[in-house]
């Protein structure tokens, strides 16, 4: 099996116009298959305010209603991904941006309500079309994926780009070897949130489990916001990606030699 | 060679969620390899208003600052574009959603200023990738084509949809038998533009001449409007398209089966 980086982008470094070219310009010349996630940035909330249409978040996640898939769909699947096409080609990277609609590459279903909660236009996914990759893979294209599923049924569908990320690995894993590499702001998983240099070069299953417990009178030993990063690490490694790396968009290039950030591995 | 219909809905249609909806219905059952390029309606110039970005028209065709480059990306390649390929989709038809960036497919340069008016962000096409676009119909896969093109140097162009069918037509008719369809909200090329019963069925080479042909004291027998897409349509024949029909989106099933509208032959 061929060797496959899937590469999420968070959404500070799309939201930064000089970060994001030279990001995609390290990424464009990554050799061998790729497939790029990018999440959503500031955008939709900016284009959302012009607009009008009143934003409600609940525990940080956006609600989803009608006027807002419409934002984000114009957002995430038009003006972001065809920017991050664009410039990829002009990199020399034959790149194709797809949602999860576009040749049923992610097929989704409506979440249903939690604690009471409507999250609206929010899709759970179901399947992941990896032979549909694959063949453009094998065409030497790169994929960008936006993070906007649909039902099957028309309903187009906004989609956490980490969880894509995550599911597109996953699926992936039967055809390749998957390196999932989580890029964004800050230099890793740290042992002290406010100490960059503290990262965490390796984690096992074993070490996070010791992380993770609380020590007498005081918090987990990570930063809480990390552990739904990790256990989505892990969820991934149980279902054949082999590698998953968490560190700063700046440094890619060391994250995929595995001299930056932190490598996650079972 | 295989039989190949490339349809252009007109933006008329697509402001309307019930027409296109029917629209996408029929488009979806049509048997065979498809390809179908849209334009982009109202919404672009409403969600300009909305963002308070001016729109500047000369001569009936907007001029594309970088804002409403950013709009028009957001509503044509996003929104139109996605929401189409979603209702296809659950419509049965297998469809897949592309800008000129996307794969290489259109490749555009920015047009040079045109009796002293710069038309901003406006994209003349130079190449069609119409292999990789077979390699998509290979695979029993519509192509939907929105008017966004790019410049290979990491530049989005606004292009003119008509040009983009009409191009897409050439470039797959050394690999199809190609069936152009203009569909749009008039009942084809009328003989007199206020009779929808007035369709003219045929028109050859020669017959356009004698139609385009003023008649002592009175004008062209046909609508002046009319002629552009008339001499797009025989540019097409003259670059090995088979057969252009030009007639009403509602009737697409009719138009296919030569029942309705018009059509042009060389």
């Amino acid at each position: 099996m061929n060797k496959l980086f899937v590469v999420k982008i968070g959404g500070n470094i799309i939201d930064d116009e000089i970060k994001l070219s030279s990001f995609l310009k390290a990424f464009a010349s990554i050799e061998g298959k790729k497939i790029l996630i990018h999440g959503g940035g500031k955008l939709a909330t900016r284009v959302a305010e012009a607009m009008g249409i009143q934003q409600r978040m609940v525990d940080g996640r956006r609600i989803t209603d009608a006027e807002t898939l419409k934002v984000v769909t114009m957002v995430y699947a038009g003006a972001i991904n065809k920017n991050i096409v664009a410039q990829l080609q002009a990199n020399g990277c034959n790149a194709i941006g797809l949602s999860g609609a576009d040749a049923n590459v992610m097929q989704a279903h409506k979440r249903p309500l939690k604690n009471g909660i409507d999250y609206g236009f929010v899709g759970d996914i179901d399947t992941v079309n990896a032979t549909f990759i694959d063949a453009l893979l094998q065409q030497n294209i790169t994929v960008v994926l936006s993070p906007i599923t649909h039902n099957a049924e028309g309903v187009l569908l906004n989609t956490n780009a980490d969880t894509i990320a995550q599911e597109t690995a996953k699926g992936m894993s039967e055809l390749y070897h998957v390196q999932l590499v989580y890029s964004f702001e800050k230099e890793g998983v740290l042992l002290d949130v406010n100490d960059d240099n503290s990262v965490i070069t390796t984690i096992t299953k074993e070490y996070y489990q010791e992380l993770k417990t609380p020590l007498q009178g005081m918090g987990a030993k990570i930063f809480a916001g990390m552990i739904p990063k990790l256990d989505n690490a892990f969820a991934a490694l149980e279902n054949g990606v082999e590698k998953v790396i968490i560190g700063k968009a700046e440094k890619l290039k060391e994250l995929l030699h595995g001299n930056a950030g932190t490598t996650i591995i079972k």
